[in-house]
């Protein structure tokens, strides 16, 4: 890399910074990007400032979004009854693309991690609760993931609910789509198995 | 992709231009690059719009450089007498990293192609032939490719400068250090068999 002038061994630092990008693909991509028109070069530079400075948290759900309010929430044919809690934006990006949900949706930012210091308080519980509260909705759809965290996150919602004219569910655990029996771990035959269904 | 807000749609799509991204990656990185600073995006599109506005050709060997002269061309240490003539600035900087040239460089910007319309005025060919003209140099290393145009683009030079006191010469052709001969060309066997040397 010291063979290529400064400026060009600056862009293949920033880039091998990027997840999956070392320092080879990191020197292709500065060569591709250099042999470019400076109008290509700089929509791509443009693209990356403009998206950080657009992409705000959708002030109801917490989704990514361009404004306020973001396409999903501001959507007014969705079923608003049901409410399906995830973690990440990306897990709501996974649902959607699964086209299997049609409510709304609320992105915790986490899930429930006492040993790193995450409790409720660091996830937006109190908005999920509070929305709840402003009623409207039947049915609370807890997308959490199936990790120890995912579970007792998904476990506290439902405690919190119980009571409550809310109905809460859990997404089904169990051998994935096209999956081979053999490849699959014992946590998730055993999850599979438990939760049988008659056909 | 349509589940992401627009301001990120744009970044994917963008990025997915780049060489070996695809729309998973360009999501990945996209993602990633939301998730960093401020700071660091701006950075990363700043080095970009840089790299861009600085790369110049050198006005000598015309390599990539930040300033009139290369690095190489301004380093009074290299041994002026030799050249190496290459098809491209990423051949130099390969040859570089061997560490196994002192001399100077010349890039062609390419390699003779009749078929595609590229004749000698279509390359640095006359630069060339001028660096030569104006002495200092003993020996002008030819190390284009090895593929049909690399080698007629080396025999054109030969031919040039065959009758004046420059001697040519042309890299080694053979069996790549560490490989197996089982998995090696017959055109590359042949070349190593004929450029055999005593040892």
């Amino acid at each position: 890399m010291q063979h290529y002038p400064e400026s060009i061994r600056s862009l293949i630092r920033h880039l091998s910074k990027l997840p999956g990008v070392g320092e080879k693909t990191a020197e292709r991509l500065a060569i591709h990007i250099l042999r470019k028109s400076m109008r290509d070069a700089q929509a791509l530079a443009n693209s990356i400032v403009e998206m950080k400075q657009k992409i705000k948290l959708c002030n109801m759900c917490y989704a990514l979004s361009d404004a306020e309010r973001c396409q999903i929430c501001a959507n007014t044919s969705r079923d608003r009854s049901l409410l399906c809690v995830v973690e990440q934006p990306a897990d709501m990006v996974s649902l959607e693309k699964s086209g299997a949900f049609k409510g709304l949706y609320h992105i915790l930012g986490g899930a429930l991690a006492p040993m790193e210091g995450i409790g409720p308080q660091e996830l937006r519980m109190k908005a999920l609760f509070d929305r709840v509260d402003r009623g409207g909705i039947s049915e609370v759809i807890i997308a959490t993931g199936t990790s120890v965290e995912g579970e007792s996150t998904a476990a506290y919602i439902a405690q919190q609910l119980a009571g409550s004219a809310v109905k809460a569910s859990r997404i089904a655990s169990g051998v994935p789509v096209g999956g081979d029996l053999k490849y699959v771990d014992q946590m998730t035959l055993r999850c599979a198995l438990e939760g049988r269904h008659d056909i």
